[in-house]
This record gives C-alpha cells, structure tokens and sequence, in this order.
C-alpha cells in the first residue's frame, strides 16, 4: 500500500488543491492532505480552521485524510509511513521553488519521492493570496473555492465591513 | 471614448512608470493614474504623496488624471467606467504575477480587460524598490526618477542623513 | 479612429486566437489579422488557406478584416495606417520572445505601440503545433479548434490515412 | 496494479533519464520505458538502437519493460493500460513545454495522469543534445552516460573520425 | 592587481557560497567576500557572526579577505577601489534579481563591472533560508554548511529544543 | 596573465556583442573573439566573413584578438591556455541554455571557469537572428550593428532586393 502526503498552508484551501487532491487520490492507496502548521508566518486561519475546511471539501474521496503537522515535511512524511510528497505545480516561480524543495527533501530524505502534478488551466491563476484579498474587499468567491470556505471568509471579514459600513 | 486606468503603488513613480503613461496616454481617450492605496503594506510615501508627485509628473499629458482608490482594482474600473486596465512588463517575474492578477481580474469582470506594454529596454531595470534604497544611501538618482521626485526622496530621508551625520 | 493588426502565423487559428480577436476587437475601432506568409519556413497550410480559415471564424465581429503580408511587421502596420500591434501572451517563452520583437519594433517604428493580451486560462495551453501533431495521429480537436479547421485539418491528412489504413 | 509509461525520445539515454527510471520504478508496479519513435525528425539512433541500448541499461530493474511506439502518447498509454505518464523535469523551459503537453494531454485523455518528477541535481544539466555533441567531437562521456551508450556513440561518429583522420 | 568583491548577506554561508568564493579566487588577484550588513532586514546571525563564520571556511584562500559594509554596493567597491563585482548564479528568480541589480549598479558606477557565475549543479538547490528552517527543525545541515556553520547554528537554535523538549 | 575567450557564432556581431567585448577586455589581458563554426547549421555568413567583421569592429582594443575554431569550445581554450570562456547574458532563455552549457563544460574541463557578462539594458533585445531578418526585408540597422556589418548585410541580400524589384 503506497501512503502519499499533500502538505501546504491551505490558508484557505482553494479549487486549485481540489484539483490537486481529486487526481492525486486516484493515483495513491492513501492520502494525506497535510497542513504545514509553520509555513507561513501569519496565517489567516488558524491551523485548526484549516483542517475543518479541508475535512469538509475532502468528503467525496474515501481514501483521504487529513490532518496538520509541525517541522519538516520530510520528518513528518516518515512519520507517517508516506513514500511520496505530492505537490501541484501552477507557474514558472512555483517551479523554481519546489524544485529547490524537492531536492533539499531528497538530500534529508533519500528514501522519500516528490512528485508533481500540474494544476488543470482553468484553476492555474488561483492563490490563497490572491482569494484572501478578493475576500477581504468583499469581492466574488464563486468561482475560486469551495462554499464553506466562501462561507468562513465572509465570517472572517465581516466585523470589518459591518465597522466600515460597507457592503 | 475609451477610458482606461494604470493602477499601481507609484512609491515612487519612475521614469519607467513615466514610459507607460506617455504611450498609454497615445492609445486611449483618457487616462487615470490611480494610486492603489492598500497595495504595499508599508509604502514610504502617503497616497497623498504619491498622488502629489504623479500630478507633478504628468502635466505634458491633456488627458491623463491621477487619483487614488482602495480596494479590488476592477471594482474601481467599473466605478469610473473604464474598460481597460494597463499594466507594464519589466521581467519574467512581472510576467507571471501579472498573468495571475489579469486572469483573476477576468473572473471578477469579465467586461474590463487587461492590456500590458513592455517597459522600455533603457527603463527595464527600474524598480521602485531599487529606487528607495539608492536614495536611502543617498546614491544619484538623475537617470532614474524625474527631480520633483529625487526632491522628494531626499527630504523624506535628510532627517536619518542629519542624525547620522552621514554624507 | 483606431486601427489596430494581430499579426501572426495562424497555422492554423486555433481557439486561443479567437479569444485574442474577440478581446482586441472590443477594444479597438478596426481590427486586422494579419497571416504573416514568412513567419515560419515550411507552413502546413498555405496563407490562402489560413486567410479561408480566419474569415470563416472571424464573421461575427463586424470590424475585424482579415489579410495576409510579406516583410516587417511594422511596415505592413505603417502601410495600413495601424497604430498598434496587438499579441497574445501565453507563456514565459512567449514573453521573452515577444518582449525582444516588441523593442526591437519600437527601435524600428517608433510610433507603432505594441500592446499585449493574456489568453485566457482555459486556452493557455493550445498551440497550433499541438493542433498540427494531433490532427496528424488522428486524435480529437473538438475543445482546440473551430469545425471548419478541424475539417481543413482531416482534409489535409486524409492522404496519410488511406494510404496508412489506419484510423 | 498501476501501470506507468515514462515516454521520451531517449536519444541516446542518459544518467538523467536512468535516474527518473529508477524513481519511476520504486513509485509503480509496471514502468515502461517507451521511445516515441516520432518525437524528432533526424534521430541520431534508429528507434531499434534506443530500445537496444535503454534495455542493456534497465536490466537491475525488474518491473521495467522497454518499448517502442508511434503515434500520440495518450493512445499509447490507454492501449497500454497505463493510468500514468511519467515525465522528468530539469530546467525551466522544459516545465514550460511539458506543461502545455500534460494539459493538452488532459484534454484528449482526462483519465490518464501526468507526473513529473525533477531530475537529481547532479543530472540537472545532461541533455542528449550536449551528449550528441560531446560525442561528435570526441569528448568524455563518462559521466553522462552508461558505458554501453558511450561505445554506441564512439561507435556511430567512427567513420567521421577516421574518415578525417582525427582523435 | 585586479580587486574582486563578492558581497552577499551570508546569513549564513553555505557550500553554494564556498564553491563561489573558490573560483572566483581563482580569476582575481584579490577576493574581499563583503558581509553586507543592511541586504536583509531581520537576519539570524549579526554581522560579527557572519563574518566570524566566513573568517574560518575562506582560511584555505591565500588572497581571501572577510568584510562587512554598509550602504551601496558599488559605493563599497569603489572605496576598496574594487573594478568587479562577483555574484553566483542558481536559479531562475536569482538572474532576475541580479540583472536588475547589475543594471543599477552600472548605472550608478559604469567603471564597476559585474560578473556572474554559475554555482556547481551539486550546490544549486543551496539557499541559507532553506539551511535556516532545517536547523530550526532539528535536520541535517552535514551536505549543506562546513562544521563550523553547523555547530553555530545549533547553538543559535539550542534555547528553543530545550525549552520545547524536542529532539 | 589571464587569457580569456569570448565564443560565440557571431552571425553577424552586433552592437550587444561589442558591448560584451568592450567589458571583457576591460577585466582579462589577453581577450580572443571566437568564431564558433559549427555552432550554427546554416550560418547567413562564412567563417572568414564573420572573422573580416568582427577584426573591423574590434580595433580598438589592443588586447582583443580574432580567431575561428571547430569542435568543443573546452578544447580550444584548453589550446589557447585561456582560463576562462566568456558570455553575455540578456534574457531568460539564454540563462538556461548558457547554464546547462556552463555546467557541461565544468564537467569536462574542470580548470575552465565560464563567467557571465548581463548585456547593457539599451542592447537586451538585440539578436543576430533578429538583424538578418531586419536585412532581409530592408530594415534599419543603424541602431543594431556597425556600418561595416550593415553594409555587409546589405551586399549580401542585395540580389534579393534587385531581383524584386523592391527597396
């Protein structure tokens, strides 16, 4: 049985890692979308906000779990019995730095695989950043995550546009 | 009549920022400079400023208006009814967040296009960022920002200068 | 009034394109696709044939005329009065090349303005090189192409398959 | 039991390909290593001679099958029964092209899956076409390829060499 | 007697530095690796410590000098009255960078001429953040940094495994 | 002494390449022009042709030598004893293949140090490529290359011209 993990900061989680997780779930015995807990410096959701939205939108694939983790990816995927570490490749500057990543982990972990899937076009302009912005101007989500996730960004901002009055 | 908008920090603005609005001023009836206020988390000028300096910049050209908006840069279009959005490219990077920027935007408004020019070769390496730290230093600003704008950085850093009792 | 030209080698016109055609001729008064004859060495079809194909899918928009040159871009944008040239950007390797064939153009015709277009998501990866090898084995152009290139495309290989018996 | 196919054009096989090959092999239960016979114009190896020299070179891997094949890679990987296509990543511009090939891919057989894995850093320079021209002037392949491709190389540019009386 | 600078934030050095540090020796006639102290905002180890560090792995280098400055770069190689400017190169996002620097600093001091070289394929996925979060984490730095930088770091990290009560 | 050579194909020298020239022979003592003749399948000019232009254009410098050579750039500066091959780099294209090109020379000759150079920011879109079309069709070379290479180009599509009846 081949374990495989998907870390990232999911801060939140957009179509985009659907996208990743669905092809990836197919592909592997087991998975694990994992959220790397010190990724970022400031997250907008807390680590656990994270994993309610993930467990929410991860429902339809029997063989996916998820679950959050602190320090190494490569520590964490030994841990967990996984040989391979998924990651979803979407533009030039991601490729650059995963691939750094990817052989900073082989150097740790020789025995450990990364392997890369690249994300569907029409999913390949989406960025946490870019929805954490959209949302924080009040602006339309439909199109780039799921609704709970829609759902707890409008429950994140909304003491700011009820303060500002805005819409 | 076609409006279009240039947004962007403009902290501060260069001769390459000069170089887009010149030629974008050639293609449209009518031009607005708009500072984006919430951009940069830290600018080192005020919007006011940087509203002040453009003014000062972009006198030669009949119709071309400066303002500055907060907010989702398509809802600012759709205020003030401009169809187009200009944008310039410098380098590969730019490349690809503006590729993710204009797909977004897509989304958001499909009625407002984004439409890029390339920077002028002798204008290709100017930055904003590289510009405050030659001034910070106190480095020769002439062939790169217009002399209301190098005034401007000079007085903005003459107090840490005069403290330090550096050059 | 505005006349703009999209110069390209269309071998053949793929859907890409037209989201380009679309999108330029929204904004501009009189749009020309021009089939550059000496873009590439040893075209699959001849520009009579592309210029078919472009007037067929080009109907619709109402100010969009279809030609074909020989020579410099910019003194076939100097011969038809057009003030600028209009290109899609797909890809990195896109960028870079356009950006040289930009500045080199603005050094050759100082008052033709090079504007560029990001292709939409959906359409960032088709290629008419792509088109070409997958008409060529046979396989399915429905999501790539217009009907009428996909027709031109199996007319074009038929020959290959009879003789083949395959397909 | 997963079946992947790692297709290319392998001309000749170089220490970078093996090391995907071997990675491939631990990831799947059935690799097969497949020459795309129509993949470039002049090969420098027949597609007999590839499928010789990769053959000698996979022998330490026993769920490594090699063939040959003509056609799309899709229509191969579904005849073949193969979930995956495996490709090797090494430098930017291949990421560029690969990412428009599994897009296209995805397009023509949505069930069929491409991963990329990054070539070891040690391999990240190798190309066949460096091979092919060290080998023509006679220089030191050792590193780059298996012993076995060497003399297939020295073999091929022999007649050159004698012929100008050289190395 | 030809000066070289190679200025940097070495923060801290790692092998890819070294590899630079050895070659460029190799081409001048004098090497001064320039600690400079204003490139990153908040850095993990104070300049002392930088160039303390570097002070021990450059021993092997007859004409090798450690330094720190502060200010512009080419301020700093005009007062040590150095004619060339040293930076590697790993990566995509570093050519970049470093071409716009290089282009700034030509602009600011034409008769300072910068000179790239490309870090050795075993070192291009070296990067001092990346060394930073595996010491963080508790990982192995033996294939990364010399001795020396290893047991300053663990040393710098010691405090937080032992109030955590990590390994 | 340090002898460097600066290779390349030179299919005609344009004013990027005298800049890459002007700047090397400013650094190294001895600084040998290499005209690479297989670098290219169909070169426009002969060997001898692009050695006469580049010994017109090069003059000026004392130190600046001529030649044309055949077979692995490593061997020939290993003939010459240079020390170190020279290149300019002006965009991202060529940073790949030159590092690719770097690396696989490092291999083979470890002694030979590869430098690079970034082109001035006013030549960054200049191609030797880009100037044979610009001929072809009767374009204005004055901005790209010196007298006696337009001149040189001139003659050679001067048939063509008269012929046509054109320009």
């Amino acid at each position: 049985m081949t374990t495989a993990i998907y870390p990232g900061s999911f801060d939140p989680v957009t179509y985009g890692h659907l996208d990743i997780v669905e092809r990836a779930a197919n592909l592997f015995d087991h998975l694990i979308v994992a959220v790397a807990e010190n990724m970022v410096k400031r997250p907008l959701f807390t680590a656990a906000e994270r994993v309610y939205m993930l467990k929410q939108v991860v429902t339809p694939y029997r063989n996916v779990e998820v679950d959050a983790f602190e320090g190494l990816t490569v520590d964490y995927a030994r841990r967990r019995g996984a040989r391979v570490i998924v990651r979803g490749l979407r533009a030039i500057s991601d490729f650059e730095n995963e691939f750094m990543m990817a052989l900073t982990n082989k150097k740790l972990a020789p025995e450990v695989e990364t392997m890369f899937l690249m994300t569907r076009a029409e999913c390949s302009f989406m960025s946490s950043r870019a929805v954490r912005e959209i949302a924080y101007f009040g602006g339309c989500l439909a199109d780039l995550v799921p609704p709970v996730v829609a759902e707890m960004l409008r429950h994140k901002f909304r003491q700011r546009w009820t303060a500002a009055g805005e819409g």
